[in-house]
């Protein structure tokens, strides 16, 4: 007898997703790859006609949860080709001395990636899926809940229409429209906490030949206490370098009025960029002032109809260099749920969605908020550097026991975001008792080190 | 030489309200005092053609912040005559059995005040005034930030119309229009958190001859652990009782699905309550169930040309009887710092009543979340009850040197709320250490609880 393969119950029920970044980009490929019909409609115009992709930040940071995401469709080997691997931190201090620390072992990285390039690429892939059909330039006016409804308006012509669906997907990012229709229904909980610090887009020229001026494969940070500002690598030789800077006080976007004003500080406090740096000032007053959000709110569903991912349901500020990661493995596990629970089981489906990944996200919300102070400030404290050194030493001689927390977040998809955070709370605590013990890296084979550490990890776990 | 009394400066300034609630009317008064002209403009109809206050809770407990508002504009002495003062919380277990809990000294009382009433009062003083214009049925369709315009929808012709303003007070409530416009502009904090508990509002019917059927001037509180009811007094003999009740759970309001569960479940926890409940089971199923939300924001101004107040820039939870008295206290503030500043010194005004404002509400949400614990749980534990009495012989025998948390909130206007809560969680601390010997009222007087608590006193202020 032939077995005939037949498309799951519900391959017809049209699904519809509101954004066609990252996430609703890849999210229509996962779906259509399950065999439903899959209609996109995203507010901006087209970013492979238009190349443009609004205010937010140029280059991102890829690593294992998001590579997970992109193989369950089977796209990370294209997306490699165009990524830089960056395996250490470079720290810059104020002379333009360097230090350095490995994200991971020995061939672990992560990726820095051209958001507009991976936007543009899982575009293409998802138009290529059968059944997929994106329409650009559709602000969403108004979200019919119970009756099921976009309004959406087309924002060339101004004309305005309804699309009816089955199932909505949210993936409309930080300030999501089909979340503020959510936020509008009764008992929904939603915060926006905004940093006291904005972000600033600045370049790091290229040298001749389309050559690397700092070391290609790191990513740059010039921690400074209370402001830092990074660079990641562009496959073209340059960097994108981004400052973190306090909004108001003696060092602050409102201190830098004049193109003097900035030559002078960036002169003094990054001494070793600002040759690198020719369009410095025009830039500082040409690129916008990026705040820096963290949104968390609950429920994601509404009913069985709507489901919020990305940074709908939860943007955070950049300092790990999650955001994307969590969107993409947003992707991930609402597939592994199709998978366990069922095609047509969509109402079950959403509830453990949520109630799976809330904790995660809002643990990765907290991450980003401590790595921002580890970033600026304990990044060039030699104590901390010596911590992480023993701390590697532990977690050479208890290999599996002990995982530093950053590997965790970032290499170790299988380890959810709270586990990854509760574990790093852990040993963080048992730090705090080490260090006061050791002076230099020797001291870590001391006796009493040794036997606090054993003692330690063995009532930890 | 003659003095000619002048108006202020701004007096011809026109300045808009949005809400003719509570607080919104207040504030007109207020303003219109000042020699301003005020608009003032309400999405609903008007309350005294119409009998009709949304879905709000009909009776209020009105305190010492409050009266301080109302002696403001000299109407406190005609609200007084219509409220019922509670001396006291009078406790009922699940045998009917009564324990009791004065508010505060002799004389000391809130008041059960109805909230339609003193709306309409306020109105009827409010439209007195020469100067104030309020204009129903307006709907805030849009709010137009710099160009300072309001976009309106007459409710009842549908017609739209623009009104320009030179200043705006956001007075429209936990779910204000001005704020929705406010959050989307950058930087702007917002959250909104909802128990996991509703409410609904249910009437103890008045006896023979409009007599009161339970103690009149008091609170009552049938405490039970995870849920409470609780009733205040009506001048037509009959009290609003209101169940505050988990959503979800055992028992819940998902758990009650017909009268018949209503009733069984109300004669099992609330017998003395039940035989003067004659609509109960109508009432629960015809009378919508309330959901409880703090929200918290930050700015409350946009530049110097908007401003929330009331339960727009911070609404509670209802369980210190303080959401009214809270927006009350804002007008005052206001008034004060507009005699302190000047009236024409709206951007510095503005600044200065958030940077002092926001730190008190805080405290209040804060205040009013944990008395949700004391009254539903803690007032029916009997050592609570002791607890409580030892504070009053602490507070006897240390006058100024010891005032109870509830006293400092509701009877002492002069102390912010952040200041009595800072105190409160003192005071609660001292009690940690004090209870622990205490086993009866007597004990109090043992050496080592006198000196135990000389001691905290003296280190603690």
């Amino acid at each position: 007898m032939a077995i005939i393969p037949s498309a799951p119950a519900s391959a017809d029920e049209p699904l519809a997703i509101m954004g066609a970044g990252l996430v609703g980009s890849l999210l229509a490929l996962y779906l259509a790859r399950r065999g439903h019909p899959v209609q996109v409609f995203e507010r901006l115009p087209d970013p492979r006609q238009q190349g443009l992709l609004g205010g937010r930040s140029i280059n991102l940071a890829l690593s294992d949860r998001g590579w997970r995401a992109l193989a369950g469709v089977g796209v990370a080997d294209d997306i490699r080709q165009v990524g830089i691997p960056m395996y250490r931190r470079v720290m810059h201090d104020g002379q333009g001395q360097l230090t350095f620390q490995p994200y991971g072992q020995e061939n672990q990285a992560i990726y820095s990636i051209n958001r507009g390039n991976l936007n543009c690429t899982l575009l293409d892939l998802a138009e290529q899926e059968p059944g997929v059909q994106i329409t650009f330039g559709q602000k969403l006016l108004q979200l019919d809940l119970p009756g099921r409804r976009l309004h959406l308006q087309d924002v060339a012509t101004g004309h305005a229409h309804d699309v009816a669906y089955q199932r909505l997907f949210g993936a409309d990012g930080a300030f999501s429209a089909v979340r503020g229709a959510l936020q509008r229904t009764d008992r929904t909980d939603y915060s926006q906490q905004y940093l006291e610090y904005g972000y600033k887009e600045l370049t790091i020229a290229a040298g001749e030949g389309g050559s690397w001026q700092l070391e290609k494969n790191a990513l740059h940070i010039w921690p400074r206490g209370n402001f830092l500002m990074i660079a990641l690598p562009n496959l073209d030789g340059s960097f994108n370098a981004t400052l973190f800077f306090p909004y108001e006080g003696d060092k602050s976007f409102a201190a830098l009025q004049t193109p003097a004003d900035v030559t002078t500080f960036f002169t003094t406090v990054f001494p070793d960029a600002v040759p690198l740096m020719p369009q410095l000032t025009e830039e500082f007053f040409d690129h916008p002032t990026g705040s820096l959000v963290t949104i968390r709110c609950f429920p994601w569903a509404y009913r069985d109809s709507v489901l919020l991912l990305g940074d709908a349901a939860h943007a955070i500020v950049p300092f790990y260099g999650q955001g994307m990661n969590a969107g993409f493995e947003d992707c991930t596990v609402l597939n592994q749920l199709l998978d366990q629970l069922g095609e047509d089981n969509w109402p079950t489906v959403m509830k453990a969605f949520e109630t799976q990944r809330k904790p995660n996200t809002d643990a990765m919300a907290d991450l980003a908020l401590y790595n921002f102070v580890e970033m600026r400030d304990r990044v060039a404290d030699p104590r901390f550097l010596l911590q992480k050194k023993i701390e590697s030493k532990i977690a050479a001689q208890y290999p599996g026991q002990w995982v530093p927390l950053y590997s965790r977040v970032t290499f170790s998809p299988d380890t959810s975001y709270a586990e990854a955070w509760a574990a790093g709370q852990r040993q963080e605590a048992i730090m705090a008792r080490v260090m006061p013990l050791i002076q230099n890296e020797l001291d870590f084979d001391k006796p009493e080190v040794q036997s606090l550490v054993a003692q330690a990890l063995a009532s930890a776990y």
